[in-house]
């Protein structure tokens, strides 16, 4: 599975070489010691939306908090307003100092008959491939994930006695509920948790021959809308056509918000758009991303953004503006003929790299503003925001990685972005600018949050692997933040 | 109170006269047994869309059958899948034969906090004016203004020993739950409801002082519209630009709808609208509408239709199309994103003479349909329809009616529309091609379905007195089908 054997990496010196060797070599010996310690993390039901599994939230933390301790972490359970986060820290002499994220909390199982077994008893499952698959809730969301960093600690512990580099770990329990408990959490204990990077385990090989590092999220800014005509709900009989209709202005308005080309119709919205640097962009030409496929996959065949630019530009490198959900008037069965009070809609905004959140809901506002008729008030309410995060194709540390992905998939590792955002991600370069490298073995047919969820041994195996290869590379030279 | 003493009418042959003068005395010496019969229905609470109020429904049936027959009628409860209909036949020699419709049934009264006392415990409250209000749940809709036509038919009876037209009596128990057994009756017992004209008694007077015919009734046209485009909910952040999103895809189509002047924009909407005939108009420039004060009351300044027309042609003479209800995607607290699958409105249009429902329906669609974007379905459901009910200007019922009315209030009546209609009108047009004239007693300031609900005693008083004149100039000469 190693490769290491046939291209010797040159820029890792001999003895280091011979060391990585070690380790990974025990790494391998030892899998299945892994897995065993993976199956007892996934018979933990650690649910965090249901307040019934409380208590094995608290277990999960404790388990972790246990076999951090095993291999030399300072662990230990920090109470907050909701499940208890882990922090364990293992510092060395050398840098950087990495802080490695992840969450030991899982999605529900419902509907639970979907599942061929028990969602908490996890098994192997043998393919025809040959390869196994671990199916259990959490198996890759995120517990398998999460270990497989820290398996790459164990491995170098037990080997060299120590760790490469720095590693502080920084688990939480809320991330399947919003992380509702956070920011209280980081008021207080922030500071601890300063590192030079972030390391992640929550994302997606490109394909199952090719990792991949998450270089861009996009940001979000979320707005609730909400249109007053009249001041109560009219007959429509009484006042059809006289009396204006909220949902009809909030149609009208929504309308305005996107051109035809399908571009979004606010003034100025992509004034402060940067474009992906050269290199990314040429990283991102690369890709063969098979975009009649990922539409086909939802029942669509057009892209429905602006036409100027490719479905991968328009989901990673492009703001987009949507209606998540909009409510006015009677909307259960049959109909009731009252032209209503008031209309809202929930608005969000995916932003990209230059975008400001508050600049653009300035601008979304004076749009809105500016077409309101007569008669009618609207009432924003700001539900957040936050800017997208960008890790520079020129990064020090993204090199590095990179170059230890390579040695371990035996090919290019490619730059990804992400429509979305991992919320940590910005919380923490928001809160204490710490850059992050989202590096996920996860295959897309994983079934997060899914009955059934999957995942496959060998992410397992060479997630371990990819990490003690990674943390063995971010040791090999001087870096500082800086560089990122 | 009678004005026949100063300003006996021409058009009424002297025994006739004399013969009305005694019968207007006797309601008059007789107002307060009127009162005393009306406090005994109010007593009941029969309301109709709580199933406990069952068996009140049951007793306000048979209350009203022992009453009619107590003056001649033939009088029976019929049972229907719900509540009883009272049905009651008194036959004369000579015409016209009419049907006068009414519903002892009420609204809930919650909330009862908000009385001033026991809604069914009704009471007299004296004004400053000198006036008295009837107070309790129904006084006005339509207990009272429904006894005003079964007094008026006493007061008749006890002095002539007959009624001077053929009277039938229709009165039904859900109205105000939406006359869910009304079809299936129809269906059964339909051909004995039968006559030349409908009259009803729940409308309004124009003011205190100016009585009132509803001579139009605006159609209805209830459909809901369906808009899918992914076959399921998308992250919006994954998704976000490339896939289309029905609620925008819906939005469009809405403002789609209206054009800039406020007029409908569905091509041929108004192709078939017949505009009223030249007395109609000419009357209704007549009515001194303050159209401000109309809009302010329900905190608006300015009307959203059509600006060609007035506030009173926008709401009566013209047709509409309003949005009564929009959803889709997540609409609770805060946000959730998502790129809904589906998105759904509730769309009716009220509909003026000329107009035919199947027609606008079509027509409708057609526009829909050759708007809709790729990878989008639409899905329609008919909810129902009729046509606008139109009482002709020229009607030889409506100018006796008139003529009775000027009488008894000493002005011209006038002639008024509703933007809405009152379902029986239109269901009685198309089943039994019976026309109606609504004349009503009520004031504005009534609080039909609110707490406190009123109905004044002059109300009660005159509306007896003018449904005797209209009885008596009913009878006044040839009248059929055709001339109404």
């Amino acid at each position: 599975m190693s490769s290491t054997e046939q291209s010797p990496a040159a820029h890792v010196p001999e003895a280091k070489r011979l060391l990585l060797k070690s380790v990974l070599s025990y790494a391998d010996a030892n899998v299945s010691a892994s897995l065993d310690r993976l199956f007892q993390l996934l018979r933990i039901p650690s649910v965090s939306c249901d307040p019934r599994y409380a208590p094995q939230c608290q277990e999960a933390a404790s388990w972790l908090t246990y076999e951090l301790g095993s291999i030399g972490f300072d662990a230990s359970v920090r109470q907050t307003t909701g499940h208890p986060v882990v922090v364990a820290h293992q510092k060395q002499a050398i840098g950087p100092h990495v802080l490695f994220y992840g969450h030991y909390d899982v999605q529900p199982v419902e509907p639970l008959e979907k599942w061929d077994a028990d969602p908490f008893d996890p098994r192997l499952k043998v393919q025809p491939s040959g390869d196994s698959q671990i199916i259990a809730r959490g198996a890759s969301d995120d517990k398998g994930q999460l270990l497989t960093f820290v398996e790459a600690c164990r491995a170098w512990k037990t080997v060299t006695g120590g760790l490469p580099i720095s590693v502080s770990m920084f688990f939480e329990g809320e991330e399947e509920s919003g992380s509702p408990s956070m920011d209280k959490f980081l008021d207080q204990a922030g500071d601890e948790l300063h590192a030079d990077l972030m390391l992640l385990c929550d994302t997606y090989l490109w394909n199952d021959a090719v990792p991949a590092v998450t270089v861009m999220f996009r940001g979000l800014l979320e707005e609730e809308i909400e249109i007053t005509c009249a001041n109560r709900d009219l007959h429509s009989g009484a006042y059809g056509n006289a009396a204006r209709n909220p949902i009809q202005v909030l149609a009208e308005l929504i309308a305005s918000l996107r051109s035809k080309s399908g571009a979004v119709a606010i003034e100025g919205f992509y004034d402060d758009v940067t474009e992906p640097d050269e290199e990314l962009k040429s990283e991102l030409k690369k890709l063969r991303f098979d975009a009649d496929m990922f539409l086909q996959n939802v029942g669509l065949s057009q892209a429905a953004g602006d036409e100027a630019y490719s479905v991968l530009e328009q989901v990673w490198t492009r703001p987009s503006c949507q209606i998540n959900g909009i409510a006015g008037g009677y909307y259960g069965d049959g109909l009731k003929t009252i032209i209503p009070s008031k209309a809202v809609a929930k608005v969000s905004f995916r932003l990209v790299a230059g975008q400001d959140p508050e600049k653009i809901q300035a601008k979304f506002h004076e749009h809105i503003r500016a077409r309101m008729p007569v008669d009618c008030t609207v009432k924003f309410t700001g539900l957040g925001g936050s800017k997208a995060s960008v890790i520079p194709s020129n990064s020090q540390y993204l090199r590095r990685a990179r170059a230890a992905l390579k040695d371990e998939w035996n090919c290019e590792s490619v730059l990804i972005g992400s429509g979305g955002s991992i919320p940590i991600v910005s919380v923490m370069q928001s809160r204490l600018s710490i850059d992050s490298l989202p590096i996920g073995f996860a295959r897309s047919d994983n079934r997060h949050h899914s009955p059934n969820e999957k995942y496959d041994l060998s992410s397992f195996h060479k997630g371990i692997r990819s990490w003690i290869r990674i943390l063995a590379e971010l040791s090999g030279g001087e870096s500082n933040k800086s560089e990122l």
